[in-house]
């Protein structure tokens, strides 16, 4: 009981509970309309059902395509970050940032990578050269998740795991 | 110059060229109006860019973010047999399949997978129940990238690998 009447107190708890309906989980479509109606993309475009599923993928750890309020709340945190990260770079607010300021804010992240796979990252996340916000986020959520599944298995935090093909394919194909 | 004459003896030369212009290479977008003008797909719909970016990177392995002919060609082989194996389970020309048969599939191309790990799959390329023929073509060139990857590093063919961070990183964000 006193779970349900916290999240009734949340501000955010209307909207979402509107779109789940009676499950109370959200999948890809539904979270698309949950975070358009939101307004977190500002004056940038809505997020794509892509980087929506994407999303669901990162906090969706029983494979059953859905998010719950919780992970919801989770994600709404992440998602204000990044924002605020992209907003900071993209000061004319043209929607989209140059490929070596993503780069920089990778790094500027805490994620510790090559010069050569910041360039693989950042080129495959780009369209004519510019990264817009949308892939931004997808690449943010992708980093987060990847970097989860290392670190869940790097037990002895060496920096390296020994995947099994199947378990290789179970994290890196669900993303 | 013997290179030069055979691809223009090659019919799906011509209109490779006239969209690669110049530099002789496409890029994602490119690559999508090349694929809609070839009539691949059908009586299903187009490429997505998103699964023409993903395309690209199973072939780019200089992360120019752009494919040749000779790679193209490859692609088209391995698209033209995919569609086969669409066709065969999509009986009824809706342009969707069910979760079980894309599973049935993924066994069938000779992926040993967990039921798990192919359930966890089958879900993420999934729309209201039902996987669509770009999703799956999205979803194929996904598995075939990333068991290169995998190959490619177990030397040994023992079945394991072991990660670093950043290779891994570098292997699955570019996908
Ligand atoms: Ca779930
Ligand atoms: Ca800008
Ligand atoms: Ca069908």
């Amino acid at each position: 009981y006193s779970g349900t009447y916290s999240a009734a107190a949340d501000p955010m708890w209307t909207y979402f509970a509107a779109i789940a309906g009676q499950d109370g989980e959200v999948d890809a479509e539904e979270l698309q309309r949950c975070l358009t109606q939101s307004g977190i993309s500002g004056t940038y475009s809505p997020f794509s059902l892509e980087t929506c599923r994407i999303m669901i993928s990162l906090m969706d750890r029983d494979y059953t395509g859905k998010m719950g309020f919780n992970e919801f709340k989770e994600l709404w945190a992440a998602l204000n970050a990044w924002k605020q990260n992209f907003m900071m770079i993209d000061q004319d607010r043209s929607g989209t940032v140059e490929l070596h300021e993503l780069g920089q804010v990778i790094a500027a992240m805490g994620y510790r990578l090559s010069p050569q796979t910041l360039t693989a990252i950042v080129k495959r996340y780009s369209k004519n050269g510019k990264i817009f916000f949308d892939d931004y986020v997808a690449c943010c959520v992708k980093l987060r998740a990847l970097t989860d599944f290392f670190r869940r298995r790097d037990n002895m935090q060496q920096g390296y795991v020994n995947f099994v093909y199947d378990d290789f394919l179970q994290c890196t194909m669900a993303i």
